[in-house]
């Protein structure tokens, strides 16, 4: 079996998306499109991509993906000069997988389909299709006796043609020889005067080469081209990522009401409520509750734990077992220790809390000081009373209480009453009318 | 008439929900499966009811059903067998209805109309059916002459079976000495060697004494195996409880984005806006506006109040008319006085807070000492100045001021002003670059 | 070309709306339903509008809207009679436009397609019509060369007759004196024994004098009777501001789970996460991030920011570029310089401030002293510590540094640290156990 080299084409201009950057550089759950394509090359292909990108990104590229090779596509006029662009950087010795910068969707079983249909079949090549019910505006496969006859744009296509409801994906695979002795063959003669690597099929079914193909889901297949596209598809992906936590024992309430990202883990038995957004890196334990209105992301959160409503956990924090997130609490770049409790307006910043410590409302840590952000230590069984400010570096020894209301600005030993407080003046006033 | 007793089936295995307890355990609404279904019944039947459990939730279920008989389902092979379970605990003088502990939308309503139907007809027995445009997978119902002729599971049922669209709901009720004599007739000769209660329409038709039916909708019937099955079922009973709420002249904008609970009741004229989370136990009186993002259980909430965005009310609470809680405040088992206002980030506990009070931002009663909840009583017309602890047990008098940032230990009598505050210092620092 | 007077129709009794309030001030999208229609009949008519209202209405509807003509409808009988209580008030020079209070969709771009035909066809008049799939209900319209032969209201519509599926919508532009003079021949003899003005249409085309007709789409014409009407109609204009959004190169994620208002204004290449509430009167720049959960009205958001997730915006605020507002934070009647940032858990209220101010977690202004409110000021560069009160009116000077914890009640000079804050004592207590 010979080794697959991955070309992503990813240079469109991308106008339509309305933006100041480049439609690929555009996020869906959390995670730009260029970047999903280029997870699922890998997982083909290992470090043997090549990007083709327009002239604007190559830098960015390049620096971003470090293994692969990055080619500027010279030509803007059509799919086949862009995969021409990738001709130096490919052994011939290799089969060549074509993706896009623009589909994100497509799984991998799905190229695994098509990469077991190529080898199984011995054809030159074989292609992704896709039926479809409303085919209007996609290139149409013809089939003949398990070959691609030809495939025809929507633009060209007269009524017979029309009616097929196979349609054309661009992803393919093929033999890299053929595809890059071939591919000059194809010709611009046409409305758009663009040259087509479609033309390719039609090329090899002549030659008695003809490809296979292999199909899959039409969702899969959503390209993005301007915002609505792009909001469809981040919500096509929402969908697919909420379904398959479900089938795997996680109760997600009127899932379209919550946010998910493309590589959340959530163990069996948890509860995500309404309205909940959980952003990237994130890994939820068994029968842990995220309430409403909870933003989490880049954190893990124990078993038993809950979390919300309205609470938010930023990156970097690990909130153990059997922990309580209330209310209006935010923990960043924080540990929680197992049985711990922060139940109401809080700000736990750059700390590292021990077990069963109680953290009474609104109470700050003080981490930055204008200058550098400083670290919070509070050991087990410590109490702290409601409205307290503790100004970091601070190190509160186990067992300690702290009275409510008080600026904590010295460390405190273990065992320890620390309270920073002044006489209560109780005045008399003119009554009010 | 008869008396009626209440059959629960709800002995299945239910290992399709992915889950450590029993899928009749699980919430829909706020509510449990079996909790749902158990409500029902005691309303057809009072306190006589008998559950037919598996032995995992016996122990659990006879404590929770205190009044109804718990029966464990020794052979687990099929809805006769279940229904035989029950044999010793049902007079043979009444009449028996059989609902299931995994289908928990089925209206008062239509099990009184499947009733009446029973009384009137003088049938047998009367099963509840519903017709389906996509039948595949239920029990198909034959009807001749008004009369259940017969009912085939899908996997037994013929082509020409395949086309009926009138299908099996389970839900039936039946002579209940006619059932107890037939229903060891049934065999386990099928497929799946397990005796069906379906058989007994057969039975019953051929003894010339065949069941009546009555129609439901399918929504109702909708049953719950796994999580898809769970989650699909909370939102048709939320559709279901927001349109009523909705028809009795609640505004609830954008209703796919509020979530309501079982027992959800609103007054004419509120209005609920986008993302509210309305849990158990919440009445909600005339006029009153719930903005976005606020999440209310088990209180009252008077006229003309508002409450939110972004504010939580926590059970045993009561807000009274013209009330204003705003955003990022948390109110728990409290007394709200009329026309007092707690607008901004404030944890308010254990309270009781009289009329026209002005609770300042970042207001924190200090209710826990870490042993005990100990309860604040702020009086009429008193005004608390914002970022104010005050450490419970504490009482503020009638019309009295708490100057802001203070940290109040001690009572303050009527007309008032209480301080605690040190001098403030202000010290030339070198200007930043 | 003729002046056009608009008269809109609003003097239904709206009983289906169970409401203390007409449906006409029953809001969708942030504005009542006749306001809705009134700026679209002044964008036609300037002040030339006459409002055709109950009694119970009369007063509000007259102070409301100075510029229009309020008269009240007598006899509430038909569409008719309420055209003929304009009378007095219309010149019989002009044309006149017929709109409705309770129909709020309908688009200006429709509206003068409408007129346009009405101009260039020089009939007598023009009705707007519309296509249904489903026209149950409706009034159906009966064409002959292109012009309108008659309409016929579903309760007396023969076989025949119902399968027309071209609906009268209502709205209609006339030659004032044709209208006028017409009117009074329209008889209640009907089944409801009410003054149809659609009669209107049999009566002109016997004149050979017919109307024609300009189509739009069926959704703008969605009327309101009940709350149920109200709810779609709302979430109908929803989709269509978030579509014209989304358009214009704006993400917003999710669209169903977020809400905006009739006016709202975003720049390209924003970003607005789910369950975002954006109230009337804002207007957000470019390249901004409104994070979830944030709740923001009547303000200005600069180039560069991000808001929330969590915060709140209240009227008459400006946040400048390149402010960041985090969670749990809400801002009222404030400006925020450039490049301030107010992270977490504070109320900023009646304050200015500068650039570079960086406002710690916690920090209370605290403006309202029971009286009145006072403004806070806060120039650049200044450092607040977290947890900190602010009594306004206060002035904190260029490049100064506020101590954590403390209550400022006096002016702080430039470059100065100010603190406010007693001796923490650390007590030794005996070990828990």
């Amino acid at each position: 079996m010979k080794n697959i080299t991955t070309i992503i084409l990813a240079a469109g201009e991308s106008n339509r998306i309305l933006s100041k950057r480049s439609k690929i550089f555009h996020d869906i759950s959390d995670r730009s499109l260029i970047d999903h394509v280029y997870s699922l090359a890998e997982k083909i292909s290992s470090k043997d991509i090549v990007v083709v990108c327009n002239k604007k990104n190559y830098l960015f590229l390049n620096k971003k993906f470090k293994g692969a090779k990055i080619v500027i596509q010279k030509k803007i006029n059509g799919t086949a000069e862009a995969v021409i662009s990738a001709d130096k950087n490919i052994s011939k010795k290799n089969d060549v997988l074509i993706l896009y910068g623009d589909v994100p969707l497509v799984k991998q079983s799905s190229i695994k389909r098509l990469i077991k249909n190529f080898y199984f079949s011995k054809k030159i090549g074989s292609l992704l299709v896709f039926n479809s019910e409303n085919p209007l505006g996609y290139g149409r496969v013809e089939i003949e006796n398990n070959c691609i006859k030809k495939i025809t744009e929507e633009i060209q296509a007269d009524r017979e043609t029309k009616k097929i409801s196979i349609c054309n994906s661009g992803i393919m695979i093929c033999n890299s020889k053929f595809l890059f002795d071939n591919i000059n063959k194809i010709s611009n003669n046409n409305l758009k005067k663009e040259k087509y690597l479609t033309d390719l099929f039609e090329i090899a079914y002549k030659r008695r080469n003809a490809f296979g193909y292999s199909f899959c889901s039409e969702k899969e297949l959503l390209g993005v081209n301007n915002r609505e596209d792009l909001i469809k598809v981040d919500l096509t992906m929402q969908e697919e990522i909420k379904k398959r936590l479900i089938n795997k024992g996680v109760t997600i309430l009127q899932p379209d009401t919550v946010r998910v990202s493309y590589d959340t883990k959530i163990g069996r038995d948890s509860i995500i409520e309404p309205f909940v957004v959980i952003k990237k890196g994130v890994t939820i334990s068994k029968n842990v509750t995220i309430k409403s209105h909870s933003v989490i992301e880049g954190c893990f959160v124990g078993e038993d734990s809950s979390v919300g409503p309205s609470a938010r956990i930023r990156p970097n924090s690990k909130i153990s077992k059997n922990v309580k997130i209330g209310n209006y609490v935010e923990i960043k770049n924080s540990f929680i220790g197992e049985s711990s409790s922060i139940s109401h307006l809080s700000y736990i910043g750059d700390s590292f809390i021990g077990k069963k410590v109680n953290i009474g409302a609104g109470t700050i840590t003080c981490n930055y000081d204008g200058k550098k952000k400083n670290k919070t230590i509070i050991k087990d069984n410590v109490f702290v009373g409601s409205n307290t400010s503790l100004i970091a570096p601070l190190t509160i020894g186990k067992n300690s209480n702290i009275g409510a209301g008080s600026v904590i600005t010295k460390n405190v030993p273990p065992n320890t009453l620390a309270i920073e407080r002044s006489k209560q003046n109780n005045l008399l006033i003119k009554p009010k009318k």
